[in-house]
């Protein structure tokens, strides 16, 4: 068969040097494995915009196209904050999850054993923490028209964004996420804004609907997002499985995050709809960000990277044994008490990304 | 001078139970301290559908425009998911928020010394927290136009919401933050998406143009919304004051009430523009919903409400002492170790709403 196509975008601040270590797992796998990738390289996000322009150029976009899966570090910066709104580097990722209709997010928010004193979390509320959140991730607030900046007749200016579901785009991130539930716990959380949004009403109502028709065997909830943002940080281990809009699950995804106390452990999957072989467009990236305070000082958490890498292997591939023991390899080496600054703990060995990535592929 | 006109709205759950706390407080006022409180009575939410068929009638709403501050208890509660949705109990307290004018939403988050383990953080994490969020109240995405639910041709249905401010509608919510920031610790965080949202990006413009021309002796910092649901968790005393938009500070303000553990304590202020006179319109209410599982039980902390209150006579009557009084004195009954369930530790004495009323009543 045709080797796996891969496409890899450092993007910026910590990107290159966490990338660099999924590198080397690569090289790992194509000499012990014998799994070859055809890796391609390309530029997103504001290093786009200092080569050629625009956070994403037309070649990148085809290139994404063309693969089977794409990898991203992250992107954005303060050097980029006065770039026009249409140019940041924002928009780079933004492109690539519309043009490749990824519109299932899986956010897993797991608490590693070895890290539960990470968390501000007292450790009885998150050990043993695993949850998913399924955001949807190409519609809604962020994507919907009419949107911009208007000037006013009296001098004043009106900014508007449209916040916008049809019943096919809720019905399909749904059932992504009660397939998910089903090889889960059985439970799923629908997180909207039902009693003051027409949009969270039909998002319930449609939710509701599927369930009825077609996941009856899954336990299903409903829950306004204000509430699940206290109730994640009440009780987080009531849930299994949540799934929401694009803007409640950023939200809602990066404080169940950073209550896990491992940001930097937390790998994404972004999946779009399968084709007729069943196989679904995707890009894996980890939850933290650029970091751009850390950025090339060879401090920054590999792991998410890394385990976004494993989810890739998983969900793209089909290859659940090879990221078995990258998986086990990670907690290995947690368990050894090695420690990036992040995840940092007294009695620990604090080590540098590309120790990190050392340790890690000498496990394996 | 007249006296001071007061509507108080206790509506659903535990909002009848908590208020009848207030009303003994208010006859200590009037007994102890001389002053007197033209108190009228009104319905909102569930049970003025049950009674009017809508969830605030015409001639309470009328009432409430005639007096110099309401004070409210909970709206909403299961008996009333399937009513439509321009007749749902949270629409009279929108109708409220919006015909009075309420665009200032004020909701501190404080641990109290004694609650510090009530919070799941830990206790490090929390202790002598006192951050205040100021949340628009009256525009954005849960009041922009157009919205609804229209049928497609196709058959399917499409939900859409509009998130919209002004240059006006931004400025007049963030001097009110920019002035709180300054009787404060000069701090002021002001929260959105401009990295994806126009709406955003010019909230971050004006309140940066509004601070070079009137507050540039506060601090002023900018957050993306999802960093700042993380930072919450992560430090949230790095945080004075939080200015944001309706939506993200619906969440966020729940989210920092959960965290400090006393959510049965923290009360609100929605105030509107100041007239002529100085006076601003203004409702009081506790942060905390309806609770229906335990309504009518006697089980409800009444505190938050009893703080609201006191809120009331700092905010709308200038009455600081009297505010002490009460606020002294919520302090002393929680030094005594008197809990209602919700704050309940080991070692304390469990205690009814009525009787934590009583305790405080006592105290004063
Ligand atoms: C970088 C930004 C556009 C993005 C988002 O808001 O979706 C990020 O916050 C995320 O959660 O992936
Ligand atoms: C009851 C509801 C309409 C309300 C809101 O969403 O504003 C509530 O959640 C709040 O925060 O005051």
């Amino acid at each position: 068969p045709a080797n796996k196509k891969l496409l890899i975008l450092p993007g910026d601040g910590i990107g290159p040097e966490v990338m660099r270590q999924v590198r080397r797992v690569i090289d790992w796998m194509d000499r012990k494995r014998r799994v070859t990738f055809d890796v391609q390289e390309g530029l997103v996000g504001g290093i786009a915009i200092d080569h050629h322009g625009v956070p994403l150029s037309d070649e990148t976009m085809a290139d994404a196209m063309g693969v089977d899966a794409v990898l991203l570090g992250a992107v954005g910066g303060p050097k980029w904050d006065n770039v026009s709104f249409d140019k940041r580097p924002e928009a780079g990722l933004l492109r690539l999850r519309k043009e490749l209709g990824l519109f299932a997010n899986l956010r897993p928010a797991i608490v590693f054993d070895a890290l539960v004193d990470a968390s501000t979390l007292k450790p009885d509320i998150v050990r043993g923490l695993d949850l998913m959140i399924v955001r949807e991730l190409t519609g809604g607030v962020y994507f919907g028209e009419p949107r911009g900046i208007e000037e006013l007749p009296d001098g004043q200016r009106r900014g508007v964004n449209t916040q916008v579901y049809t019943t096919s785009e809720i019905h399909r991130v749904a059932r992504v996420a009660f397939e998910l539930a089903r090889k889960r716990q059985n439970k799923l959380c629908s997180v909207e804004k039902a009693n003051v949004m027409e949009s969270g009403l039909l998002w319930r109502q449609e939710v509701t609907k599927l369930h009825q028709a077609e996941y009856a065997d899954v336990e299903l909830t409903h829950m306004y997002a204000d509430n699940c943002a206290m109730q994640l940080i009440k009780n987080p281990k009531q849930f299994d499985v949540i799934v929401t809009d694009n803007l409640f699950g950023d939200m809602l995804s990066d404080e169940a995050a950073m209550m896990t106390g491992s940001l930097g452990m937390l790998p994404s999957a972004s999946l779009g709809a399968p084709d007729e072989s069943g196989r679904r467009r995707a890009l894996y990236e980890p939850v933290h960000g650029s970091a751009p305070d850390i950025a090339g000082r060879d401090l920054a958490n590999p792991i998410a990277t890394l385990l976004s890498f494993a989810m890739m292997l998983r969900y793209s591939f089909d290859m659940n044994e090879d990221a078995d023991l990258i998986e086990k390899a990670v907690q290995t080496v947690l368990n050894g008490g090695t420690r990036t600054s992040d995840i940092m703990a007294p009695g620990m060995a604090r080590c540098s990304t590309s120790v990190m990535g050392d340790s890690i592929v000498r496990v394996l």
